[in-house]
């Protein structure tokens, strides 16, 4: 048995059974061994954004990390702007890297690259295997860094010759650490705040956002007065009708400063201190008030359900009744299209368990409070902020769970930095419906634009935050990758279209004419 | 006047006055710029691997650098790979990569990240700019950084706030290095192998491979009875009708063996002793026969042109006639599509003039002979061997040479890496001809899993090589970026449609399914 055949079984061994790939030469021992071994699904992407975004959405659902194929340090390249939002995501990943053979680096070929130099700035643990003999066991404990609390990006360089060579075999799977409990010094001061008479904020990410802990959360809230909200960006966000609501905060600093205006304590559940996603002249980069106390329950690597469970014993919250989210959808629209009624008509439509991959930037700040009554459902956020991971998270989230529908909701502008994830859906029968808002501008920069104070920017200004001349044909892109499209440019029109779409399984996309 | 327009000032001023750009919030200042600087133009890519290809082909055929504008590490991350394919070609590019205002990075907002990390694989000269004061200067650096011989990448980190405070106004732009000379022992070396017995082979690469040094190679060899070859990629090559013609060293290692193995002595030309672009199991490393000897005339940072005046001087070959490309074209193939019919057809249409941006892949390895005798053109080569450089590529040499045809040969698979620049084509109406060879296979891989020892895929390592299930559309993807575009079956069809494409201005597209 090969080096890379003895990877491939000791990464099955340990969980990882889903592999995301764009390989080239120096990954062909490798992509051999698929045939040899039973147990690894491969996925094939045209652009290596697309697998590392895939890998991103897998983890988010399956809870387990897939592993990445990649050719060498470009290949990383081009999935390091989807490692860097996994990587804020704290998304587990396993990278598998090609390298030269280890005596052909030396000799400056083409393809040599700092692999490691390049994988550091979005990983948390990169080792190159030096041997056949060593790879299984990197492997494993690859796979124990990637399930490392809260989730880690481990990347493993692979030489050729590493691949080719003989191996000793599958290596035994590592332990994974657990995630630490919080201190008892934690939940009473938390307690203790929470009791007090200032207002409290209850901010909550990661693990803490699924399904009990919210319930938990909603108790403590309903028990003591305090709001529970996210942040603006999540990994995963469990919601919908029966559920403890819980809304994010906003992107614009004036909108975020106006919500967390009246707070002096905020109660961090594995979140951060709330900042601005950009610093602008004149304005704060942190969101909450001057003299807002903060503090932390739980931090993100820490068991925050467990904690929530400490924290409303404590409060003697436990049998107290959480508000929940009442069964409503909005009334199905009529007229133009607009954000508002795009918005209604999602609400109206959203299935049970459906997982929404939201991508929507600009167009689509109205569509988390209209799909708050829909059916219990996954909502998705970019946590990096480097778009073109909406229609790669999509994908791995369908591969994650093959019987639930996948909605991406995508801007154009984004959309068309990995396009390439359609024909990857196309191929594996994926059961996404994609919404492609073309608004044919990228429209946050506009706002930007009027932000930093160019207030009236000129043709060459415009030209660069503009897409149209020409328009883009997102249905014949999407056709021309195999998956079914069509366009609307009424309310009407994107209802039908978007009940078709999630009336037939396999992908299917709406574009949008916004 | 604030920092970024003092900087965008002092680029034109430095001789950079092209920008390929996909800006976002950090750039805005950068944009509002481009308004009241005359004399930058700018050009906007929907995804950075175009950006920074562009600026490759750009800068190959304009001999100065153009600025690319990227959006913090991530939109770095995501022009990397052609980056990497930039500086294996020692492309002069300077990028301005936009960061977060300096006081907000502490608080590790989404986008936050290593980008100096991020950018020194890729990069010779990495400077993050940290007042508005300073960043003319720094931008003037950059620029000769970036033009110090032979082409180097510099890159710029500009904070926010380095772009919204107040500057000194337009730095003066910084002397460039001049190509150093050669020292006379190396040409009086290469002299007396050049008059020995042994078969002596000139290697040459980079300027070398202009219209003059060649004519010089030639009589050289024409005096001496030495070969003249090329590396097997190179920037770009003057090539066709009335030219020193030159072979380049095949790609497959049995054939660049069997190619060298007659030599006793290479000549380096500044070019680098030949290697493998992959190691395989039991193939050699290095492609010259054991025994050979290396000598260096010139590397790659000196004057080759100089040193190739002073060989021949020192060789009494200044007055020899060299040996030169006779006009000739193919004759217009007819019947089946193949890949010699289609390198026939090419042969027959070149226009005079064209550039050829040549990541044609598996199809295209019988191009190159076929149009040696076409009237005079370039030759442009991805040196870096990431796919995904072709489409960029010609679109950035489309912007530097606005009268002259370029003719893009693409391969579908690493067609696919950055098909965005046919959106860019369309925008600003550039004039190049793309032929798609659709094999719908990564057919390179299927011989180099057979190289590796793995004859005999099975489904599963098949799947990943494969681009079929389902077939990408070019005709339709290509139409949904606003550039026309037809398919063709056989080999009548392509010259039709190839002569179409080139009779036309603008882009346009030939899907040629093989």
């Amino acid at each position: 048995m090969n080096g890379a055949e003895s990877l491939v079984r000791t990464l099955v061994a340990s969980g990882v059974d889903v592999c995301f790939a764009n390989p080239g030469t120096s990954e062909m021992h490798f992509v051999a061994a698929l045939d040899k071994v039973d147990g690894m699904r491969c996925h094939l992407g045209l652009f290596e954004g697309v697998v590392t975004g895939a890998a991103d959405g897998y983890a988010r659902m399956a809870d387990k990390p897939a592993a990445t194929l990649l050719h060498l340090g470009p290949g990383l390249g081009n999935g390091l702007a989807n490692l860097h939002n996994a990587r804020k995501a704290n998304t587990p990943i396993v990278n598998v890297v090609g390298e030269h053979a280890t005596y052909h680096i030396e000799h400056d070929a083409p393809l040599t690259a700092d692999i490691e130099g390049i994988a550091w700035p979005v990983s948390h643990w990169v080792r190159t295997s030096m041997s056949a003999k060593a790879v299984a066991r990197d492997g494993a404990e690859a796979v124990a860094a990637a399930m490392t609390p809260p989730g880690q990006i481990a990347t493993l360089v692979l030489p050729a010759n590493t691949a080719w060579e003989a191996s000793e075999g599958q290596a035994t799977p590592q332990p994974v650490p657990e995630r630490a409990q919080v201190d008892g010094d934690a939940v009473r001061r938390s307690a203790e705040i929470l009791r007090g008479t200032g207002q409290t904020l209850l901010l909550l990410t990661g693990h803490a956002l699924r399904e009990l802990p919210l319930e938990l959360a909603g108790r403590i809230a309903a028990k003591t007065g305090a709001k529970v909200m996210a942040q603006g960006s999540n990994a995963r966000l469990q919601r919908g009708a029966g559920r403890v609501p819980v809304n994010r905060i906003p992107f614009p600093v004036d909108q975020a400063l106006e919500v967390l205006k009246g707070f002096q304590h905020i109660v961090l559940v594995g979140a951060k201190a709330p900042v601005a996603f950009f610093a602008y002249p004149g304005k704060p980069s942190l969101l909450y008030p001057e003299g807002c106390e903060i503090h932390a329950l739980s931090t993100l690597e820490e068991d925050s359900v467990h904690a929530l469970e400490w924290l409303a014993d404590e409060l003697g919250a436990t049998g107290t009744e959480a508000s929940v989210q009442r069964a409503e959808r909005p009334a199905r629209p009529t007229g133009a299209l607009t954000k508002d009624s795009i918005a209604a008509a999602l609400g109206a439509l959203l299935p049970e368990d459906a997982i929404v991959a939201d991508e929507s930037v600009t167009t689509g700040r109205g569509f988390y409070p209209l799909t708050a009554g829909a059916p219990p459902h996954c909502w998705l956020n970019n946590m990096g902020g480097s778009i073109g991971l909406g229609m790669p998270l999509a994908t791995g989230a369908a591969v994650a769970c093959p019987d639930r529908k996948v909605v991406c909701l995508e801007g154009d502008g984004s959309g068309m930095y990995t396009l390439q994830a359609l024909w990857t859906q196309a191929r594996d029968g994926l059961d996404v419906t994609t919404v492609v808002f073309a608004n044919r501008t990228y429209e946050i920069l506009k706002g930007e634009l009027a932000n930093v104070g160019a207030s009236n920017p000129g043709r060459k200004a415009l030209d660069m935050l503009e897409l149209g001349r020409p328009d883009l044909d997102w249905v014949a892109m999407s056709r021309g990758m195999g998956v079914s499209a069509e366009r609307v440019e009424n309310v009407d029109d994107f209802q039908t279209a978007l009940a078709r779409g999630l009336a037939e399984p396999g992908p299917y996309l709406v574009e949008v004419v916004v």
